[in-house]
């Protein structure tokens, strides 16, 4: 009997690189078969939603199931193609659990890039930027996104300002300063493209701040009087940009 | 040399039961006692930042750092009490991962009480309330707060539904519904008080929501077009609260 496979977030949802029209045939990659077929214990006929940044989603069959992994037969659209609106996250990475964890609630709350900086008190030297996009393709799959968000080749803050796209603002969350709190900020910049600037444990360097607020595409914002965690500090600025400038708005 | 005892985040700061006052003497417990001597390699004369909830924020030097422990003298006071905006955050537990990071993000956040709720679809049946208490503590003297935020005794909702203080508005993050966006919710209901309430993975019971949506007190919002997990629905949502109504609006 085909019936449709289920988590406890609803409907299995995979990311494939395929194109999805109907009547396609889409091979899994391992780890996606695997998943489907021992720890789903998917058969025959079940059905699933594909989507690939692309074609928006569809309802699939799985035709295969076997030793030699699982194709699915694409049936019909679920879901026209959308995006996320357009707000880049750019950070400082911080340790493992974090940045994995980081990089799964960006891409829930809805960021269409995630750019990794180092900055001068950056402790971590080395991205693995393949695990940064397994977690960010596992949170597109169970929040229902569309997109998978980019990320960006990990590089110092400094070459990032360099070649910095000067029409989007960038948000600098700096905890030092007397800035404007960010929803205030948000508020009063048009409509459009935005990022999120935040530094990793122990904040930005007095120069690097020197150097940020000296940019006209940078405003300082404040995020409250409490010390937060690089990664709360993160995750706080995209909700709230979300909610004032981004799709948050909307019923 | 006496000198400043100093942590990734900055000075370090503890949270202790004692009175705080010119002179007065606190005994560390063993957790903190270990932690100073052998984490932080503490040595007679350090200083550290002592707060209690009630007295305001206090430097004071190691007097004794020994096997049976350390004691403090309690200098000259930093900062006058101060208190966190009144918001509860009603959550149904998460696993264990997942509820020690909502206890620390939530306190850095800035609530006042974090009530956990079994619902329905709640898997989690025991809570560690210490646990949650240890990791309210953590974030509390990390992030800077002179106040940690009270831990309610678990209960399920109906229970808490019935003795709900009928003047504080309860704000129920719907994901099915047609809701406001949480901002606007909040906007419209005058100072004060508030409270927010997540559901677990998987979401309420429809006749869950039919209770809550009849309650007075209780406005159903929403946090956007995408599938939030559990604990990122809670952060965000106090997020905002803080944004729209709470003390992220000052300078």
């Amino acid at each position: 009997m085909a019936s449709d496979l289920k988590e406890a977030g609803g409907l299995t949802r995979l990311f494939v690189a395929a194109t999805l029209e109907p009547g396609a045939t889409v091979t899994l990659d391992d780890g996606q078969s695997h998943y489907l077929l021992h720890v789903l214990r998917a058969k025959t006929g079940d059905r699933v939603l594909l989507f690939n940044g692309r074609d928006g989603e569809w309802q699939a069959e799985i035709a295969i199931a076997g030793k030699r992994g699982v194709a699915l037969s694409v049936r019909a659209r679920t879901m026209p193609q959308a995006s996320v609106p357009d707000l880049w996250l750019v950070f400082a990475p911080v340790k493992k659990t974090p940045s994995d964890y980081l990089t799964q609630k960006a891409t829930e709350l809805g960021v269409s890039k995630l750019q990794p900086v180092f900055t001068r008190r950056t402790i971590v030297t080395r991205l693995n930027e393949e695990r940064l996009l397994a977690n960010a393709v596992e949170a597109a799959e169970q929040s229902g996104r569309l997109t998978v968000p980019q990320i960006g080749a990990a590089m110092p803050l400094d070459k990032l300002l360099a070649i910095w796209p000067r029409e989007r603002p960038l948000y600098f969350c700096d905890e030092d300063g007397d800035a404007l709190p960010l929803a205030e900020a948000v508020r009063k910049t048009g409509e459009g493209a935005g990022a999120i600037l935040t530094g990793p444990e122990g904040g930005f360097d007095p120069a690097e701040r020197e150097v940020l607020r000296a940019l006209t595409f940078v405003t300082p914002v404040s995020l409250g009087p409490r010390i937060l965690r690089a990664d709360t500090a993160a995750l706080a600025a995209v909700t709230i940009w979300q909610s004032v400038k981004g799709d948050w708005r909307q019923n």
